[in-house]
């Protein structure tokens, strides 16, 4: 069977949490049997974002704050005007970072480098149960 | 057979028009009959991107505001100078959105969450004929 | 096999550089024989990344200028006290930019706009020898 499948299930607590998926995602792919494939992930919802990083906790401040300087919380928003609603920075940075990334399995491991995380982003502005997806093709 | 491609054409405004490709992209799926599998939609071109978002007015304005903001379409830019060009903001704002994102497929559907459409994002300052490629691996 | 895989070992100088990485991502897809699948590109590391562009020297410039306005690499950042180092810029960078892009292959070869060529953003402040992955689905 080429598709291998899993669902990451997590609570979070929003305002640009960053959340380490690393062993989630590591092990999915272990369950796969998996040698040699690519493993997709992806984060359902409009208000967060997967990518990778160092994670540690000075890089975790310096891109939450980046992305809040760049995109902030506060101003004139019309998805929050229209819909009642206050996480529009949430969505514009959803959108810029992305929901996906797909990995490399070398060796039945996922091929990151040694100080880079698979990382999950949530800018909502609450906490939430969050679902992500990784589907290993091997 | 594993891969199953379809081509999304479109005729698209340009100055950032955000096109909702999901039912095209879910039509390629349908038609691949995979169950499991991972979908991949690519942007043929360097000035428009794919992403995901809440495809709703609000939203839209948004993004394509914060995008001009950080990104605006006036500036000294030496690919309009060196190019007699006029869309350097488009080419750089398709490179920091990116031009694919790979959604998982589960039991038949893309597995995005329920306000959460994906998108292609056409930066170019003119009215253009795209194309968008989904591949549908299962 | 369904799976071919690759890998593009580059010697890069670090501060923004940009390399086209095209040519060998499509050497790694002739080798796989694919004619019609998706070929993953993947940066091993954390302060680097993947995206498409039209690499012609104002573009490259422009988004080298586009990223230091945006994400400048002096600042007050958390990263570099914490850890005693310089990049944290860099990371900023390659996390919103991000690792991967999935590019279909069509009729063997990749499906890339006549202006786009798949490119590796090396953010870090110095030389660094890179591993980019490329893996092909067929």
């Amino acid at each position: 069977m080429p598709v291998h499948s899993g669902l990451l299930r997590l609570a979070t607590e929003g305002d640009g949490q960053i959340v380490d998926l690393t062993s989630g995602v590591a092990s999915v792919v272990r369950q796969s049997g998996a040698r040699e494939g690519v493993a997709t992930v992806f984060a359902v919802g409009s208000t967060l974002a997967v990518t990778t990083m160092e994670y540690e906790p000075g890089g975790v401040q310096d891109l939450t704050r980046a992305l809040e300087r760049l995109l902030p919380a506060e101003g004139d928003y019309a998805h929050n005007r229209l819909n009642h609603d206050t996480n529009s920075h949430a969505h514009q940075r959803a959108s810029i970072v992305g929901p996906s990334e797909s990995i490399p399995v070398v060796g039945g491991e996922l091929a990151l480098g040694t100080w880079q995380q698979v990382v999950l982003l949530d800018f909502d502005d609450r906490p939430r149960q969050r679902s992500v997806h990784v589907h290993v093709i091997s």
